[in-house]
C-alpha cells in the first residue's frame, strides 16, 4: 500500500512511518515541526535525543534500505499539501499532523486559535484533497477519547441508539471536550463525518486513549531512530511524565483527587490499532468510530503503579496532589466499550509494574536531559481574571 | 443596555440595530462587509437598494436623534476587535457576524475554509474578549436549526435526556449538520458551551429556523432603512427566493421531491426572540439553546402557498422541481420542539397568503433589480469529480 502519514516526525507518526515500510509497505511523511517549535517557545524538550527528521530518515535508508519519502510543510497550506496527495496518491493516509496538547490549547487566545485553525483547516484541507485526488484512499484519523468528555452513561464507539418519545435513531455520540485541543477534534469528526455521507469518503476515526511508552519495535533498533517522549506540562500525558518525576526523585503531582479516570494504551498498541486499521479499510461513504485504548485507570492508580515500580529499582518517591490547573471533574462515573478493535485481533501490552520498571531504566539513561522546570503546570483552565499585562499576552 | 450587534450590516444585524436603538439601548455594531463582497464575487445583489453602512447610520441619527456607532473590520483580527469590545464593555453581544450561506460554504475548497474560519475563529475571539473584559455580557448567539439535521426522533432544545444500559444523563443533542457552513455552527456551538462551562461565561444558543419577510417595523419608516433581501442561490431561503420567482414569472424550483421539512419565522419574530431574550438572560456560566421558529413547512408546502399568494394577485406561476444539489433526505421524518421563546412571551407571526401577498407586493417594487442568472443553483455538494481545471478554482 502506498500510506501517507501527516505529523510522520512526532512520537507516534515516526515509530508508524517505520512500521508500515517496515512492512513493506510504500511511505510518506509530512511533518511542518510544531511540536519542535512550540518546545522551542516553552523552553522545554523531548527527553530523548531525537534527531532530525532528515537523519532519521537517512538512518533508515541507510539500516534497511528502504526509503521514507519526507515533506515539510503545512498541510493547512493546499499549495504545499495538494501535489503532494494528487502525485504520492496514498491508498491510506495516518493522520497525526495535529496539536495535540490540551494544556497547549489553554494558554492563551493565540494558542487556542492556532490550535483549533491548524487542526480544523488542515483535516479540511485533507479531506478536499482525497475528494479530488485520492477519493479511494482510506482516512485513518487520530481522534481522542476526551471528546466524549466524562457522560454519566456508558461511552460508546462513536454512535449511541437512543430511544426518544416512541421512536428511535443511531445518531453521533454527544460530545462534551474538555480543552480548546479535545473540541478541535470534535470539530474535525464532524467535518469528516460530512464529508463520508456527502462525498462518499471513507473514513476510520480513532478515539485513542492516552499513550504511554518510550520504544517501539523500530526506534529500538539504532540511537538515530529513537521517537521522541515529552514529561513537560504541555505535551508530557499522565504516565509519561509521572515516571520522568520518579526518575528525577520529584513528587508525582497528581492533580487534584486524582479520581479522573481515562482509557490508556501503551505506544505499541497505538501501532498495531493503526495497522489493525489499515489493514481493514472502511466502505466507501462509511464514517468509522473505533475507540482505541485497552484499559482504564484513574490518574491515582497510575502514580501508585509507578511509585511502586520505582520502589523496587530502589527509588522512594512520594504522591503530592497539587490543584488540578484543569476544570474537569475529580471523580465521575467512567464506562467506555472498546471492542471493535478487539475483533480486528488487537492483543494488548497490559500496564504492569514490570513494563513501568523497563520505563523508568529507558528514561534512566536521559536523566541529565531532563528540564524539571517543565513539569509543573502553569497554564490554568480557568486563570484570574486578568491585568493588563496578562491580557495583552493573548 | 449597551449592546454590541456583530454582523450589524446585515439582513438581521441591521433591523435588530434599529430595534434596539429605538428602544433606548446603546447600540454598537461591527461589520467586515463579508456578504457585500462575496455579492460582488459571485455578481448577484440584494434585491432591496440598500445603503452604506454609514448612510443607514446617519439617516438613522438625523430621523431620530440617536446614535449607532458603526465599527469596519473583522472580528477574526484581535487587533481590531479587543479594543472594541474593552472600550464599548457590552451588556450583551448579539452575534450574527457569520458567513450565513450553505450553498456559499459548498462552492470549492477555498470557500468551506473561509467559512469555517471567519465563522468559528471569530467566535473564539468574542469568547476571550468577553472572558477579559466583559465577564457579565450575556451572549446571544444566532446558530441554526440545521444543526440538528433530520435525526428520527423529535429535536429538542439544546439538550436531550438520554436512558442508557440503566444510567442517565442529560446530553448536548446529537448534530447532523448539514453543509460546511452548518458544521461550522455545530463547531461553535461546542465551543461556547466550553466557555460557559470553564470560564462562567452567560449565553444563549438561538438555533434558528429559516427566516422570512421584507420588512420590520424600523426598516418601513424611511427608503435609507431598508434592510438587504437575497433571492440569489447562495444567500435567498426558501421562502424569499421563490417570491422572488413569482413576481418575475419564473416557475419556482423545488430541490427534489420538496418533503424536506424545516422550520421558518418571519423576520418580525427574529427580532421579537431577539428582544426576549436580550431582556431574559441566561445565568453566569449557562449554556441555554432555544429552537427559534414558529411553524414547520415542507419545501413543497412553501411553493404552493406563494402560488396561491401570486395567484390572488393575477399571477400564475407553475412549481418546476429540479434535481437536489444538496445531499439530503427529500423525504423524512421531522418534530422539533420549540417552547422555550414562547414561555418567554414570544407571539408568533404566522404565515399566511396574505402576508405573501404583501411580500409579493413589496418585491414588485423592485422587480427590475431581479438578476435572474443569481436564482437557479450551480453550487452542488456533490461535484462531478473534477477535471484539471475545477480543482485548480478550489
Amino acid at each position: 500500500m502506498r500510506i501517507l502519514i501527516l505529523g510522520g516526525d512526532g512520537y507516534l507518526g515516526w515509530p508508524t512511518a517505520m512500521r508500515f515500510s517496515a512492512r513493506g509497505h510504500e511511505v510518506a511523511v509530512i511533518d511542518n515541526f510544531l511540536r519542535r517549535r512550540y518546545h522551542l517557545e516553552q523552553a522545554s524538550d523531548s527527553l530523548t535525543p531525537i534527531r532530525s527528521l532528515e537523519e532519521r530518515v537517512g538512518a533508515w535508508y541507510e539500516l534497511y534500505g528502504k526509503r521514507i519519502e519526507a515533506h515539510v510543510g503545512d498541510i493547512t497550506d493546499y499549495d504545499f499539501f495538494e501535489p503532494i496527495v494528487r502525485d504520492f496518491h496514498p491508498d491510506a493516509v495516518i493522520h497525526y499532523g495535529e496539536q495535540p496538547s490540551a494544556p497547549w490549547s489553554m494558554r492563551n487566545r493565540r494558542a487556542a486559535v492556532e490550535t483549533q485553525q491548524n487542526n480544523v483547516i488542515g483535516t479540511l484541507n485533507l479531506l478536499f484533497a482525497l475528494r479530488d485526488h485520492a477519493p479511494d484512499c482510506h482516512l485513518i484519523k487520530l481522534g481522542t477519547m476526551g471528546e466524549y468528555g466524562t457522560p454519566n452513561i456508558d461511552i460508546e464507539e462513536g454512535f449511541i441508539e437512543i430511544e426518544h418519545k416512541g421512536r428511535k435513531d443511531l445518531l453521533p455520540y454527544p460530545k462534551q471536550p474538555g480543552s480548546f485541543y479535545h473540541l478541535s477534534k470534535v470539530h474535525d469528526s464532524h467535518n469528516i463525518m460530512f464529508a463520508c455521507r456527502v462525498w462518499g469518503i471513507r473514513a476510520t476515526d480513532l478515539n485513542q486513549g492516552v499513550v504511554y511508552g518510550i520504544e517501539t519495535e523500530e526506534t529500538r533498533l539504532d540511537d538515530r531512530l529513537i521517537t521522541r517522549f515529552d514529561y513537560d506540562e504541555s505535551f508530557g500525558t499522565a504516565l509519561n511524565r509521572f515516571s520522568v518525576q520518579a526518575v528525577i526523585g520529584q513528587a508525582l503531582t497528581v492533580y487534584g483527587k486524582g479520581g479522573q479516570t481515562r482509557g490508556y494504551l501503551n505506544i505499541r498498541d497505538t501501532l498495531q490499532c493503526v495497522e489493525l486499521t489499515a489493514a481493514n479499510p472502511a466502505a466507501a461513504g462509511e464514517y468509522r468510530v473505533f475507540n482505541q485504548f485497552t484499559e482504564q485507570f484513574t490518574v491515582m492508580q497510575l502514580a501508585e503503579v509507578v511509585q511502586r515500580a520505582a520502589s523496587e529499582l530502589g527509588i522512594e518517591v512520594k504522591i503530592a496532589p497539587i490543584p488540578d490547573p484543569r476544570v474537569e471533574k475529580e471523580e465521575h462515573y467512567y464506562n467506555a466499550v472498546h471492542t471493535k478493535l478487539t475483533e480486528l485481533g488487537l492483543k494488548p501490552h497490559l500496564l504492569s509494574e514490570e513494563l513501568v520498571e523497563s520505563m523508568l531504566t529507558s528514561i534512566g539513561k536521559y536523566r541529565d536531559r531532563v528540564i524539571q522546570s517543565a513539569i509543573i503546570p502553569k497554564i490554568k483552565w480557568n486563570p484570574e481574571r486578568p491585568t493588563a499585562a496578562v491580557a495583552g499576552t493573548a
